[in-house]
């Protein structure tokens, strides 16, 4: 058995457009398991983000700013090899439901045979947050909704003058 | 936030009658994320296991014996106050399909209302070992089929013997 | 297409053994939809439950003393000759998970089968009730955990003093 | 605990491009529970449906003009505030498979966060309807496929017509 | 690449206590795909069956008498070491559910690894068939519901004579 | 009921783009159940394949060439008129998680529909191949990942020369 690292660090990764209150819960449980969490976010220019990458990193340090061992990155390419150039040994995921199941566990058993030694560890969501997810956030704020509860207070500001910058343009 | 503590106390409980080569396959990977993992097994009175609890826990420690922050206990009562009494934040569990997220999504959630300040932390099995349990282990071989490779050899020996003297009894 | 009925009666079958804060929920929300609703405990003589079939129907009398259109009634049988002898037109049920939804599914369609003019209503479980279950409560009061907040009250001293009881005995 | 309205009013929202006789299944059963049924058809811009809102809303008017407590409507924003809007406290939704289920668990619990007086029904499709959707029934007309009994008569009348006219564009 | 054998002979093993209409859509539709099609009954001692194996044989044996190339048998043991002995290539399973589906999944994995000559092919059932089960068509009749359409008339004529002996005994 | 033709064509439709190891187990288990197997390209304009049609039948026919019962062809409209232009009576496919069940169900249940007489045979994948899918296997190779052992060697090398010619333009 290969022994257990002296110190644990792990990558949370995701879209974070924006982040919610169910990724901040886990990001609180992850801090209490690992000696340092890196919650990342993936670059993907494929995608038309609401918030721009750095935008996205700001308020996510914002609202980790009382956590000593967590810190906020951002990355692209293959997750596995970002996660050994930061000495990561474990990707961290929340699990909402079964359908969310099913996509980790392909992602899980795909990034353990690219990366043998990178373990995926998954909390399930608080029943408070199972139904949060970014983009339905988006939605039911657009359509005049009221989202406070499930964003953190100043993601809520940042949504709210996005969209109507938007749609006074 | 709540701080890490400085070394992370995991229960990973069960029957284990017997483990299988799932079940060593979590204790290996669960042994590299956490500082001390105790493989703990169920004292249940109203279940009649094939092995007693001695047996259990001597299979268990032949198997784990390498492994220098793995160790073997048992436990009866409440799962939350008996980790509580070990000084465990975490509770260790592998996933295999659907049906078993689903009930351990039920338990975690139970866990967390009974005590908020551990953790289940879940797994998911390698696809090698998806389909083993320890009851189909038991029914395959009961029925005289090949289990080599699905247990520890230590326990495919054992097997054979206690359902040879059933047998003959 | 058959006209509605001017009033619509229904059904919540089930054993309430006992009775839990999720079941109170979902009669509450049936109570907001239905005319009068039925709360209906099956006896079956094969099963061993914890309460008799009279002292289960005393604790759901209790909590639902202040709903003027709920009523407490039990039944033998077929579900549905229940339902037609009472005027009911609807089953109520709560869905928490996947897997009861595939119960509720194939009842509802056999239902539907035997008694086409009767409707298979389902709600879904409330996020803070998914992981409760009469029998999960019993687990883990028979235990020693805390299970205030998950049944009524009084519902909550008659465990205690049940479970007491049984282990004097 | 809040008293039932003496007059339920019912929002069985939706795409309906075009209805189905899944769709009209459903319809004709919300129609014998509840005292008015509004099935309304979502705006949604960003969408390009294959009928006009106004081609949707008079295919359903045609199947439902025969039962006098259904009305076709169609709404944008958000839904809870469409349903207050009508005074209605019913979301009518039908399930047909697991994916399903965790589609509308998710959007029934959001919805209630927003508004917790509106609850969301939930019927289980008949199992001769539960393959039948509008993407699918497009898809199979469109190269050449046979879709008598799974739209209603009219229905299938314009999509032939439709896709005539696109095809010979 | 192992070349396909001239002749397929497929094994369908089950209780059938009893069959039921479900069942036997799955054997006219397995009597169309292989050369031969033994439909098996699993001995199993530990189980109180309804019917007899001797019953349930004849039963079977009734209904697929027009078939030429299905035949009925049964097996205790390994069930692979039993296909094997027949020359069997093929193990035949319906699929109802999700639930199911997980069930036949851990059973063909380990079947495959026991025997890895031997294929399980799953045909998924009909919808009209897909909430009938032996379990619940017994539970039903039991309770004096009909079940004309969900089992073959001579089954149910069986059904009718054995639970009045039953009740009467 | 009607009687087993006396060779079976069976279908296996995709869209190979490409093709992996898991399609090529699948492959390889139909080739062994049905006379004659035609594993067919689905040619749909409105998607934009990584590889031609005729790129990924040529990819098909390397992998398959030494098997005598399998050929590579492509079709476009509804699949269940090609399989009967075909003479064929089976549709194979291939499933590997329940997400895909759900799909291939409705899928079966709306051919059976409109071609009673063709039969959807389902294989479930073996594990070592649960994880792998084209879309994944392409995005691992676009980020610079390893996918030997995921695909047929002569299509990691039409990827890797595929996607540096793309990545250089």
């Amino acid at each position: 058995m290969a022994p257990k690292p002296s110190r644990i660090v792990a990558i949370y990764p995701g879209s974070f457009d924006p982040i919610t209150n169910g990724h901040l819960d886990l990001i609180q449980r992850g801090a209490r398991l690992f000696d340092r969490l890196i919650v990342s976010i993936l670059r993907n220019e494929s995608k038309q983000p609401l918030f721009s990458t750095e935008e996205r990193m700001e308020m996510l340090r914002e609202v980790v700013q009382d956590a000593p061992n967590v810190e906020v990155d951002s990355f692209d390419g293959l997750l596995v090899q970002y996660a050994a150039s930061k000495g990561a040994t474990v990707l961290l995921r929340g699990i909402r439901a079964v359908s969310d199941y099913e996509y980790e566990l392909q992602m899980a058993l795909m990034n353990r045979r690219l990366a043998p030694e990178i373990e995926t560890v998954s909390l399930m969501s608080s029943e408070a947050f199972s139904f949060i997810s970014s983009r339905l956030v988006k939605e039911v704020i657009a359509l005049g909704g009221n989202i406070s509860g499930l964003v953190p207070p100043s993601v809520e500001v940042r949504l709210k003058h996005r969209l109507h910058r938007t749609a006074g343009s």
